[in-house]
């Protein structure tokens, strides 16, 4: 038979990430590597009460169709909410999507094509890279320092579709973009009249204080008497639970239609069931007592990680930032380590993380170095005993592997 | 601010259906439009009983990230279900989807490139139509007769990526095709090696005997042994609910790593919830007591459209043809008669249905003729009662423009 591909899907390749997760559900394993939130921060007793009045109240409207849009009192939620940070938003631009991935998908349809150019940071969230590749995207990384993208970097991305951007502990550096960054950063892209698709599902999670407000507070999604320079995504995954996949998008009125239509396409509407019962869950401010159990639970995590890390890393020569929110480290091994290539060995001796190369545009297995040398370290997955352990596993593997290429003339040239 | 639209986004456009479903929301207004399965169908205490229990036993799991490809008993359940159908798949070849339309969705993205020639019976699936046009297709309809599309007529579409067929009670047509034509079907397809996309939301909604079985059966999905000649979509939709958002797709073991993939960057997963709330109302045989009480009450509300339709529809010209299962009626009114332009007349009067002219590939609101006198009536959302009043109200609105049509010189050369 003559099934044809369609060139896209030249693009579409398994995720390394999920690959690696197959491999570390083994039993015994200390997975540091899925980004899997805590089940204990699930609200699983409100869940169970907001199911049964929704199926009891309203169980014809909740199981028929319904809109594209979303669910009109979510919507109406998710502006107030918004305003709340300073995002100016009406409800009539807000789109429920089947979780925020749905809202790169539909971002990357609406607006790249074969070829267009989408600037990301380096490194950025795998999950958009791929949502964008299959679009045939052009990736252009956005030179940066320890405080995220740097503006005098963006004249060169300036013909770009967009810049896409995960200020808040993003996933996986856990850097969180400082309000004067994120200012140069708007008056820059504003400057170069570059659109910003602003991404934002870890912003909640925050340890001590807020983030600052986001870039689109400043840019503007287009509602009356504003400018239009972002699209913003923002998820209940972190806040509530990822397995009812529930997401939005803002967009200015300019674009609303045509990722609207691009949803209808997509899967008609997110599921009406999950919204009444999320809006159900969360419209007598909820979340204001359940967030916050969340970020003591991480922050304690973080802290654990943060104490194993100085204890166990001793002499590595590894660099790393203590997230201020989240849930992740990023480390930096020393040059001559490839963390791809030591995953099998840590699986051996009972622990995984994922290696960082997977996170830079155009990076293969064989990340160039600089790239290579990085992993991702997830605080939230498994108790702080665990951690410990895993950690502790981890910085002897990487001590062998250190020991070893001290011995190997090649890695010692590397080195130097 | 630079917000440049991909190419492709010219082929997203509203959708005509959900405008007119806007349009007759209105109070009062008798709706025959909306393809919306009746809430007094919906598994209520099923649903309730399963989501608690699903809450209590598994809801770590059910609220936590899952696999892309599905939840494992489910897909098991369906690789069971389709088998007992003569359709032999692996559960391996299972992809759970957000409705059956992400099906749609993700198979354009796997096998449609700009300027693809997609065929399609005439009429077909808007829904399809929507899903593909932003892959840039170009459709190409198949002829047929009133048993669905001629085999005779399938060289013609030879160079395809796919033929996308409804063979039970199609939307908007309402035909089954029969056995003989399926087989004819089967066979020209294999010959001509063009692929087959099945889409059955519909299948078990007959009312008298079961359709016979798929063309996928036949042409195979690529299990052991057996030709790849078909990918196959079903849905939970007209079963249980449309609000779950629940379908799947069987593809070919070559096939399936690529829309795998699709789906990881349309949405991760469907939601594991959901998966599992399902999963837990049809694991013990709870559709063979439930399907048949949709069944039965979908039959009384055709029998009771088509005998609205007998009785005043006396003398109006207008052929149709009595579905066998389903929800629709699908009605060829006389040459001179235009369903879109006298839709606004209808609601006036208190009644809606779709226009013919949006089911025709390629056609625009001025659809040519032989198109723009057909209509789709949906006989399973309004009771029986309303049933009668809307098709008495139709019949009026198309006799005053059968009359006033007679008084028009223009509109008597068109039916002469």
């Amino acid at each position: 038979m003559n099934w044809t591909l369609a060139r896209r899907a030249a693009r579409l390749n398994p995720s390394t990430i999920r690959e690696i997760l197959k491999i570390t559900e083994q039993p015994g394993i200390i997975s540091l590597a899925g980004g899997l939130p805590s089940p204990d921060s699930f609200p699983v007793a409100a869940m169970q009460e907001a199911c049964a009045k929704v199926l009891l109240e309203q169980p014809s409207e909740a199981l028929q169709y319904a809109a594209s849009e979303g669910f009109g009192p979510l919507r109406e939620w998710v502006a107030a909410e918004l305003g709340s940070q300073g995002l100016r938003a009406e409800a009539s631009q807000v789109l429920i999507t089947t979780g925020s991935q749905q809202g790169l998908d539909l971002v990357g349809k609406v607006l790249i094509d074969p070829g267009s150019t989408v600037a990301v940071e380096s490194p950025t969230y795998l999950g958009a890279l791929q949502a964008f590749a299959p679009y045939e995207a052009q990736f252009e990384s956005v030179a940066g320092d320890d405080d995220g993208p740097l503006p005098e970097a963006l004249p060169a991305v300036a013909g770009a579709r967009m810049l896409y951007l995960l200020p808040n502990y993003q996933n996986p550096s856990g850097r969180c973009l400082s309000a004067a960054r994120r200012q140069a950063l708007a008056a820059q892209t504003a400057a170069l009249s570059l659109p910003v698709l602003e991404d934002n599902p870890y912003g909640d999670l925050w340890f001590d204080t807020p983030p600052p407000p986001p870039l689109a507070a400043t840019l503007g999604v287009g509602a009356p008497g504003e400018p239009a320079g972002a699209v913003y995504l923002g998820s209940f995954s972190k806040v509530l639970a990822p397995g009812l996949r529930l997401g939005y998008l803002v967009a200015p009125p300019a674009l609303y239609p045509k990722l609207l239509q691009a949803k209808q396409a997509a899967d008609l509407h997110t599921p009406g069931f999950n919204q009444r019962v999320v809006f159900e869950v969360i419209k007598n401010g909820f979340l204001q007592q359940h967030v916050p159990t969340i970020r003591s639970r991480y922050r304690a995590q973080r802290d654990s990680m943060q104490a194993a890390l100085l204890k166990h890393f001793v002499g590595l020569g590894c660099r790393w930032q203590v997230p201020a929110g989240g849930m992740f480290f990023w480390l930096q091994l020393p040059a001559v380590l490839d963390a791809t290539a030591l995953l099998p060995d840590a699986v051996k001796a009972g622990v995984a993380y994922v290696p960082g190369a997977a996170f830079f545009a155009g990076s293969t297995a064989h990340a160039p170095v600089g790239q290579a040398n990085t992993l991702r370290l997830s605080f939230v997955t498994v108790a702080p005993a665990l951690i410990e352990q895993g950690v502790q596993a981890l910085a002897q593997v990487l001590r062998r592997a250190l020991d070893s290429s001290a011995s190997d003339p090649a890695a010692r040239a590397k080195t130097a």
